[in-house]
């Protein structure tokens, strides 16, 4: 009997991803699995891309983290429905702990979820989660040399957003090679330069992201017929 | 029969970094391993500190990286003997690839060798590899809630280096906040504060080095009696 543990703990993943996605699309929901190292912006990003968004679409966050609350308490001073997965030591989100969450969520009324994974530039990217993109942030402070050594995340990515753009002048930091780099794995990546600090380059985001939303799915809540 | 594979696999692991570690002690070799998130600091933190101490020690490193030689290349280019290590998509390094690394490094002619690990404040922390200290780096634009999020390598490490605090006047985090936090967690952490770019602090990262150097290994190659 030839037993290949790895191949179905990924196959169980891929399967349960795709229940998600098929609950998702149900409801036109449009889902984004948010993925960077610790620190790089993935909170603050999600409070300032709900702000942009609240008036038009009903945006829902799933947290993750390996223990505490904390950035599901800064999320729900947003005013925004979210739940919180504490992985409890592992270092990245699976598509059951996700659906174990949807549990605790009445994701049915949101246009918008964002999946915030566990702080990590490695194991994240090899996970599934039935989202319809995923996307990745990398701080400057990180430095340009971040896709020669992590590449799956950048080639598994669909959007790149370079953050902290406001630090530039003080880090050694060329955003030019993070994105020649970037390109070079992944051609179709797209790529924003932002500060959620200062606001810087926001706009193109969620515009990207509005082009994306079901047009019905427009104020899905509104009282207007 | 009862199986409990992850406890193999640890005490494996356990294993190997205790057959580590007698070969360093038998050459009088302190041995570190250092850890971070991607971009904190690490490879630049070793650039400096080698050059710090090369008059007196005889230093080298092991380079852990999913992949790419580009670290390695860095510090060979101190003239520091270095190896890398390519996890190949782990997450991190383990006692059995320290063993491996060592095949092809003069590690008995050292006095300091210092084990740079994969970029992630998750999984390493979880993994001894034979080492007398871990020590880690926190960047400042990181954040001052990663003690919070990720405690394990907090409580794992003997040093906290908080690092890039000429980036202090730009960036939201307090080092007190971090320093309050990541003792609460392990009240016997050292902590320095350090700008690996300008130098700032790192001669009492040094110093704390010298001072756990065995005395006798200091100029271990020296031609005098």
């Amino acid at each position: 009997m030839k037993i290949s543990v790895v191949k179905n703990i990924m196959e169980a993943n891929q399967r349960i991803a795709e229940e998600n996605r098929r609950r998702f699309q149900e409801h036109a929901l449009m889902v984004i699995n948010l993925m960077s190292s610790p620190g790089a912006g993935k909170t603050t990003l999600l409070e300032k891309t709900i702000s942009l968004l609240k008036d038009d679409y009903k945006v829902g966050v799933v947290e993750g983290d390996i223990q505490s609350t904390y950035d599901a308490e800064r999320i729900g001073r947003t005013g925004a429905p979210v739940v919180q997965i504490n992985t409890g030591g592992a270092c990245h989100l699976d598509s059951n702990m996700v659906q174990e969450a949807l549990k605790n969520l009445e994701f049915q009324n949101l246009n918008l979820l964002f999946i915030e994974n566990v702080g990590n530039l490695v194991c994240p990217a090899e996970f599934a989660l039935g989202e319809d993109f995923k996307a990745m942030i990398l701080s400057v402070a990180e430095g340009d040399d971040k896709p020669l050594k992590y590449p799956l995340m950048f080639r598994e990515s669909s959007v790149l957003l370079i953050n902290k753009i406001d630090l530039l002048p003080f880090c050694d930091c060329q955003p030019d090679l993070i994105e020649e780099r970037a390109l070079k794995i992944n051609p179709r990546l797209t790529i924003f330069r932002v500060s959620c600090r200062t606001g810087e380059g926001l706009s193109r985001w969620t515009d990207w992201l509005r082009q994306r939303l079901p047009p019905r799915s427009r104020g899905k809540n509104s009282s207007e017929p």
